[in-house]
């Protein structure tokens, strides 16, 4: 923190962007008004979401991975919500410790309220993420339908559910203002994402996302996981299969390994630095928003 | 600039955002390519223009006004081309030049593409800009149309061409996700910006906009003094008349004087400050963005 204010870094994973807030010492109180406030794209700095830079030693939720993990990535929804794990933002996250020095370039583990993830710098600047299992559970028999139209869908559980269309062109979704319908009514009783893809041969695929509760976003990084699990199927034994996956705000990198896991792997760019003026902050957030240290 | 990157701030008036580059010296080439890239609200910092903070004597364009106003708003719209003024845009300018003790508390004198404006602080934090005349010069009989819905609209220039609707409600607009049909054909060879206006009684205005263009804004400096004006009618003597309009992202103060020109006052905020990363700018820029001083 400089002058009252507090440090921030701004990036983005295929146009999923991130406000990162450096807090090494655990010093900040993240309120959901501040941080609603600082992705509001008008009147804050605007992003995706916040993601807390803080140690995982010095954070309440990150002390028990500590020894295995030195940083934890605290990350809020725009909305204020606390959320678990967030595949382009891990790797924002890795890049800005990379770039600021502060973990040395080789493998590196990022505690997340998902627990703790493997991430690794790619040789040619890309970045990749373990981003655990990407299961076909079902429910078997789903259908996703945009006005009068309906496409029979797969079920993906990556971590969080996803419906995969397979259409022969993403454009056929419509303009998605509105969030397609998913049968058989109770099939996700906490939502569902859904994904249309088109597969353009080679494993190449092109993704749209409708995200719960947001609307078509330009990236969704356990969307392409799930997309290119379905792509693939239930893959039992034989070789990694490496999927690309095109997304309105990029390209994405997915490989389905044998056991079922999937890397996520794409850029991660960093935009500006700077600092949140404290009489911004004073106005948009009137209580106290810095905890005394050990407080 | 500091460590090659280029400085900013950003703020906002009425959550209509601007991205300030300071460049006091003129040494910024300010290309379509790095307007559009810092405006771009995901890849960049965010904003729907850029405002370059340049002494008017180190300006091509402002070194003519360089004895009349020390400071010159080089604006630009997102999409990267130059513009002449900006309502919201000047007061945040002036916010920023106050705040940086650039100039002194006082009545201050901005350089703009539409020559110099009078700028004043307030005492309640507000800031007031001489936006010259709004004049209702027709031409008559316009018709605004939204779906099968038509209202009569008075015609207003503010240096820009305006159409104002009365309504009893702003959301008989609809959700505006479309430009309204303004008729007669070719009544506006440049196109127009629609405003909706409900009067709320006692000078009291709510009012959506259109801009020609761009789409429904939270807010339009231009649009408001245009409102204001048209509900003023013709004002012919008397004292200035003073104008509430609540705009979707707050509220501004329009004052209508007896000779026709219109004050615009309203709340201008810093959001955050800091440097756009040099390897962001040599990323999204290749090519050389800095002119040597004095080229």
């Amino acid at each position: 923190m400089r002058g009252g204010g507090i440090s921030w870094v701004k990036g983005h994973g295929t146009e999923n962007d991130f406000v990162l807030l450096l807090d090494p010492d655990g010093h900040l109180e993240l309120s959901r008004e501040l941080v609603r406030a600082v992705c509001d794209r008008r009147a804050g700095v605007g992003g995706d979401g916040v993601l807390r830079v803080v140690r995982s030693a010095a954070d309440p939720e990150g002390a028990a991975m500590a020894d295995d993990a030195e940083w934890f990535m605290d990350y809020r929804n725009a909305d204020g919500e606390a959320s678990e794990m967030c595949g382009n933002g891990v790797r924002v996250f890795a890049r800005h410790l990379l770039d600021a020095e502060l973990v040395a370039p080789g493998p590196l583990r990022i505690g997340t309220r998902d627990g703790v993830k493997d991430v690794r710098f790619d040789a040619d600047g890309h970045i990749t993420v373990n981003m655990g299992a990407a299961s076909l559970p079902g429910p078997a028999d789903v259908t996703v339908s945009v006005g009068r139209q309906s496409w029979p869908a797969t079920s993906v559980s990556v971590g969080n559910p996803h419906a995969v269309v397979f259409v022969d062109d993403v454009a056929e979704a419509g303009d998605l203002r509105t969030m397609p319908y998913v049968g058989p009514d109770g099939a996700f009783p906490d939502g569902v994402n859904v994904e249309f893809v088109s597969e353009l041969g080679g494993r190449h695929l092109a993704m749209r996302v409708y995200e719960r509760g947001v609307g078509e976003t330009r990236s969704c990084g356990t969307g392409a996981c799930a997309a290119a699990a379905a792509a693939a199927g239930r893959v039992d034994g034989g070789p990694p299969l490496v999927y690309a996956v095109d997304v309105l705000g990029g390209q994405l990198t997915v490989t389905v390994h044998p056991d079922g896991h999937v890397d996520l792997t794409g850029p991660a760019v960093l935009v500006a630095s700077g600092e949140l003026l404290p009489q911004w902050l004073i106005s948009v957030v009137p209580t106290a928003f810095v905890r005394t240290p050990g407080g």
